[in-house]
C-alpha cells in the first residue's frame, strides 16, 4: 500500500481534519511572498513608515478593512453551501483539493495576468503546461494539440464553436483569394471540407502571403451570413450554454438543431443520422456536431465512439462537420482509464486492475459500461473538447478549459496573425489574449490547475483514485435506491425510482406515493422534498441533507422522459398531458461517501431525512 | 486629519510593511472557515481519521501537495512582475487592496459559483450589490441601472455589444410579429429606433405574449445577417478586444469602422461626424458607437460630453445608435469627482476641495482638464459601460464589470425569458448565468470587489484618495520629463519627449539622441531601453526599473502620431515612410510615487537607470 495515495490527504476535509497541514502550508506560502517583496531592492526605503502605523487614522483605515472582512465572513458562513460535507449531494460540487486552493490563494498576491506573457512570465507557462496535461490526458497528439484554461465551461464552449464557425467558412474564403487552391470544387464541396484539409490549405495561403486577406473573407471578417455556413447539431441533453453560444456567436438560435436523446439521455444515433441526411438532402451544410460526456442533469455519456464512426462514414460520402465534445463535466474521468504509465487500459483488464489498485474498493461495482469505455477511448478524435477543472478536477472556481486537436486552428480566431508557428514559446503562443476569447485573465486560476495536476497525477493513481470513490459512491447510492422498495410513512406508502442506471456519478430519482397516478401530484411531492432539502428553506446550515432538482420538459427533451414516468407507475398519458417531470438530482463528487462506516451513516442520514421530510409533508 | 483615510493602511506594501495585519486577518478568516466546517452537523463522524494521518502513505500524499506548492512558489518568485514596487511603472498594475486579496482568498474555501443562486446564496447578493455600487458611482439611475462582475473587460465589452447587437434588431423583429406596434415605420426608421423606445415596445410585446416569438426574429434567433444591422464605430485608440468582439459576435471585423483620433489620441469629433454622415447618406445603419475613457496605450479620455451632445443632435434627425463607454481603465477615476456625500462636484470648486481634503497633496497639480471633467460628468448617459475592478479598482484578477443604464435590456440576451421583472430578488435576476455571457463563475471574485468597496468608499475619501496619488504621481513624472531637457551620456546628448500631456495617469515618452533624424534609429534606441527595463532580460527581480512599451502604427492610428514624431525632432517625412513609432509607456497606478522622499528616490532611480542603460547601449 505504501505507493498508493491516500486521497484523504488531499482535501481540507469535512471537519477541517487537515487544518494543521493547510495552515502550515499557507503560512509557508505567505512568508515566501512577503520575503520576496522585502528582498526586491532591499535598499529602497519603506513606503509605509513604522511611525505612521501607530497613528489613529492608520488604525481606523485598517479597521475598515477588518470590518469589511468580518462582514464578508458572516455572510459566507450564513449563506454558503456546505459542499465539503457528504451530506451535500446536489450540484456538481464537493470539497476541492488543498493543492488547488493553496495554489490559487498564494498566487493572488503575485496577481499575474495571463493575457500577455509580459504580465505573467511564470503563470503563462503554467497555463500552457496545464493545457498540455489535459491534451495528453484526453488522448490528443501532444505535438499537435493545445489547450488552455478558460474562465469556465461556457466560455470554452463558445471558443470551441467560434473556431468551428470560422473554420467552416475558410474554404469559401480561400475560393475568393486563391481560387486555384480549390479549383473545381463546388460550393457544396467547399462547405464540406474537413478541418485537416482546410488547415493544410491555410498553410498554403499563408505561404503565398494572403493569410489576412483570406481571413477577411471568412466569417471573422464578413460576419455570419444568415445561416450560410450551416447548422449546429446538439443533443437535447445539452447544457444551456449551447443556445447561448448560437446567439453570442451570431449564428442564431434558430440554426441550432436539437438531436433527440434516448431513454438513457444519450444522443439518439438514429435521429442524428436522420437529421444529417435530411439536411444533406436540402443541401444545408452542417457546421458542427456537439456530443456530451457527462450531461449536466443526468451525467449521461454519449456513445461518442459510434458518433466518431458515423463521422468517418459520412466523410466517405463527402459530408464533413466539426466535432466538439462537451466533456465539461465528464472529462477528468478519463484519468481512471489510464494506468500508472498513462496508457489507456484494455477493457477486459481494466476492472480487475482498478480493484487490485484499490481505485474501486468494493467488488460489486462494475464500472464502466462498455459504451462509456469506448466513448472515453476515442476522445482524441474530436476537433475540440471542453473540460472543466472546476468540476471533476476538484479545483475552485473559475477554471474551465478548451483543448484542440490541431493547434493550427487557433489562427482562425487569433487577433495577431501567424504567431502560433513563428513566435511561439515551446511551440505555443504566449500572448494568450490574442488566441482566445478572454483578454485579461487570472494567472492564479492557471496556477491552481497546474498545482493540482502536479500534486495529483492524471491517471488511476491520482485523479482516478478520487473519481473512483465518487463513482463507487454513486453506484452504491443507486443500488440502495433500487433495493429500498416500498416504505411506509404514517399511513402512506412510497417508492423511489431512479431516472436511469447512471453512466457516471449523477443519480436522479423521483419519489412517488404508491397508487398515485397523477404526474402533477408526483411533481408537487418532489418539489416539496426539494424545498426542505435545499437552500430554499433559508437555513442551509441546519439542513440535514442537501440535494438539487431538475425539470425534464418536453420542450427540451421530447419524449425521452416518458418511460421514466411510466417506471414511476404514472400512465404515459399523464406525460403526454403534463410534459414535464421533476426529479431530484444528486451529483456524487464526494470522495467520502464510500468507506463502509461513512456510507452507512450517510445513507442512513439520507433515508432518515427523506422520511422525516415526508412525515412533515404528509 | 482623523477622519481621513491613510491609503498606506490599505495595501500590503512594497516591503510587506503591513505583514502583521495581513497575516492576522488571514488567520482570522481561515479560522472562521475551519470552524464553520466543524460545526456543520458536529455529531457526524470524521471522514479522515486521526490514525490514518499518521500513516506513511498519508504523509507521502501530503508531501506531494507541499512539493507542488514549493515548486509553484519558486516559479512565482523567479518570474513574477513586482507590481507592488514604485520601481514598476509599466502595465496597468500596482499593489492591490488587502481587503480585496483577503476577500478573494477567504472566499475560495467556500467556493461559491455565481452562475445560479443555488450555488451561491451569499456571493450572488454580493455581486448584485457590487454592480449597484458601480452603477451608482458611474452616475446611472440606481432604480433602472444594473451591473455585474465579469471575468474581465474583454468579456464585458462583448457583453455590451451583444446587447447592442440584439437590441438593434428588435424593432425589425417586432415588425414581423406585431407590425401594428411599428405601423408606418420604414425599414430605415426601424433601424434607427433608440434603446428606450425599443425597450418600451418590448414591454408591449411581452404583455401580448409574443416575447419569445419576437426574440426568434431578432439576431438572437436569426443570427447576424451580413451587416444588415449596421456598423460599429470605434476610435483608433480602441483596445483590441473590439475587433475580437466584432468577430466573436458574428458581426464581422469588416463591419467595424475606425474613427480617427486626434493628436491627443481622443476620438476626433469631426471624423466621427463625417463617418456618421457618410453612412447615413448610404442608408447604412449604425449599430453602435464605442467611446473610450482611459485608452489602453495612452490613457486618453474621449470628449464623451461632446459625443453625448452629438448623439442628441442626431437623434433629432432620426438617427439613433447605441452608445457604449469603454471605461475599463478609466472608470474608477469617477470616484475622485464625488464628494463625501457622493455628489458630483462643481468644476470650479473641485480642485480646491481635492487639495483641502488632501486627495491631491501638491499645489501645482491642476487636474482634471475641463473636457475630462465633462466626460466623467455625463457617463450616466451611455447605454452601457465597461469598468474593470482589476485595473483602477485595485482588485486582483480576474474582475471586470459591465453596467447598463436600463436593466430591461438584459432580456434581449437572457436565456430564460421574463425573469428580470417577474422573479427578481430585489428587482435583480439571481440566476446570473441566464443573463450574462459567462456560466459558472467565481463568487470569490465578486466577494473581492464587494469587500474592496466596503473597505474603500467609492468617492474622494476612498478610491479618490488612492487614484489622486496615482494621478499626482503621473503629473509629477510628466513634469520632470518635460523639465529634464537635454542630458549627456558619454559623448552623446539625449532628450525625452512625452507623447501627450496626459488626460489620466499613463505617461508615454520616447528617448531620442540629439541630432538624430531617423525614425528607425529612434525606434531602435527605445527598443533597446525597453529590452533592458522589462521582463525581456530574464531576471526581472534584479531589474532596477520596469516599464512597458507600445508601437503606434499607421494601420491602427492613421497619422495621429505624426506630430509627436515631429516633436521628437524627426522630420514628418520619416513618419510617412516608417509609419510606426515606438514609445515607452508608464502606467502610474502606484500610490507610493508621490510622497516627497519617495518621489525623489524613485525619480532618481528612473533617471539613473535610464542613464546607465544608455551608457550600456552607447
Amino acid at each position: 500500500m505504501e505507493k498508493k495515495d491516500n486521497v484523504n490527504a488531499l482535501f481540507l476535509g469535512p471537519k477541517s481534519e487537515n487544518e494543521e497541514f493547510f495552515k502550515e502550508t499557507l503560512n509557508m506560502m505567505m512568508n515566501e511572498h512577503m520575503e520576496w517583496r522585502k528582498e526586491f531592492h532591499p535598499h529602497d526605503s519603506d513606503s509605509i513608515r513604522p511611525e505612521e502605523k501607530r497613528e489613529e487614522v492608520f488604525r481606523q483605515t485598517q479597521q475598515r478593512t477588518m470590518d469589511a472582512l468580518k462582514e464578508l465572513s458572516e455572510k459566507l458562513k450564513k449563506d454558503s453551501m456546505p459542499w465539503f460535507s457528504p451530506r451535500y449531494l446536489g450540484q456538481m460540487n464537493s470539497d476541492t483539493l488543498m493543492a488547488a486552493n493553496l495554489g490559487y490563494m498564494s498566487t493572488i498576491l503575485y496577481n499575474p495576468n495571463n493575457c500577455a506573457y509580459e504580465g505573467s512570465p511564470a503563470t503563462t507557462e503554467l497555463e500552457i503546461e496545464a493545457g498540455k496535461d489535459l491534451a495528453k490526458m484526453l488522448g490528443y497528439d501532444e505535438k499537435k494539440g493545445w489547450g488552455h484554461i478558460t474562465c469556465g465551461g461556457t466560455i470554452a464552449n463558445y471558443e470551441g464553436f467560434w473556431m468551428a464557425r470560422n473554420t467552416k467558412s475558410i474554404p469559401y474564403a480561400i475560393s475568393k483569394v486563391m481560387p486555384e487552391l480549390v479549383k473545381g470544387k463546388s460550393e457544396w464541396e467547399l462547405m464540406n471540407m474537413n478541418v485537416d484539409d482546410t488547415l493544410d490549405l491555410v498553410d498554403e495561403v499563408r505561404k503565398a502571403g494572403k493569410f489576412e486577406e483570406m481571413r477577411d473573407y471568412s466569417v471573422r471578417g464578413m460576419g455570419t451570413q444568415s445561416g450560410k455556413f450551416g447548422k449546429i447539431l446538439v443533443p437535447q441533453s445539452k447544457h444551456y450554454s449551447w443556445p447561448k453560444a448560437a446567439d453570442v456567436l451570431g449564428i442564431g438560435k434558430n440554426n441550432l438543431i436539437n438531436v433527440q436523446v434516448d431513454e438513457n439521455f444519450r444522443t439518439d444515433l438514429n435521429h442524428l443520422r436522420e437529421t444529417i441526411d435530411s439536411l444533406v438532402e436540402k443541401k444545408i451544410p452542417i457546421m458542427g456536431v456537439v456530443t456530451v460526456m457527462g450531461s449536466t442533469e443526468e451525467g449521461a455519456v454519449d456513445d461518442v465512439a459510434a458518433i466518431v464512426a458515423l463521422r468517418k462514414e459520412y466523410r466517405q460520402k463527402g459530408i464533413n462537420f466539426y466535432l466538439h465534445i462537451d466533456a465539461a463535466y465528464g472529462g477528468y474521468a478519463r484519468t481512471i482509464f489510464l494506468d500508472e504509465d498513462n496508457k489507456f487500459m484494455d477493457y477486459d483488464k481494466m476492472n480487475a486492475k482498478l480493484h487490485k489498485e484499490g481505485v474501486i474498493l468494493h467488488k460489486e461495482i462494475n464500472w464502466p459500461k462498455k459504451s462509456v469505455y469506448d466513448a472515453y477511448k476515442v476522445m482524441g478524435e474530436a476537433d475540440s473538447t471542453t473540460i472543466d477543472p472546476h468540476k471533476m478536477g476538484y479545483v475552485p472556481y473559475a477554471a474551465g478549459a478548451i483543448v484542440v486537436r490541431d493547434r493550427r486552428i487557433l489562427d482562425m480566431i487569433s487577433y495577431f496573425a501567424n504567431y502560433v508557428l513563428e513566435k511561439g514559446m515551446k511551440n505555443s503562443p504566449t500572448l494568450l489574449g490574442s488566441y482566445i476569447m478572454e483578454g485579461s485573465k487570472a494567472g492564479a486560476s492557471a496556477a491552481a490547475v497546474w498545482t493540482a495536476h502536479r500534486a495529483v497525477p492524471l491517471n488511476l493513481n491520482g485523479y482516478g483514485r478520487i473519481i473512483g470513490k465518487s463513482l463507487e459512491g454513486a453506484d452504491r447510492f443507486y443500488d440502495a435506491l433500487v433495493e429500498l422498495g416500498e416504505f411506509k410513512i404514517k399511513d402512506k406508502t412510497y417508492t423511489i425510482t431512479p431516472l436511469t442506471n447512471p453512466d457516471f456519478n449523477i443519480v436522479c430519482f423521483s419519489v412517488n406515493e404508491k397508487g398515485n397516478t397523477s404526474l402533477d401530484a408526483m411533481n408537487e411531492l418532489n418539489q416539496k422534498i426539494f424545498d426542505k432539502c435545499s437552500y430554499k428553506t433559508g437555513a442551509i446550515y441546519k439542513t440535514d441533507f442537501i440535494t438539487s432538482k431538475t425539470e425534464l420538459e418536453f420542450d427540451n427533451y421530447g419524449d425521452a422522459p416518458k418511460s421514466f414516468v411510466e417506471n414511476c407507475k404514472i400512465p404515459g398519458s399523464e406525460w403526454d398531458k403534463i410534459k414535464s417531470v421533476r426529479v431530484l438530482r444528486a451529483c456524487i463528487l464526494s470522495p467520502w461517501l464510500i468507506s463502509n462506516t461513512d456510507y452507512k451513516q450517510y445513507w442512513g442520514n439520507f433515508i432518515n431525512t427523506l422520511k422525516k421530510v415526508l412525515e412533515e409533508i404528509a
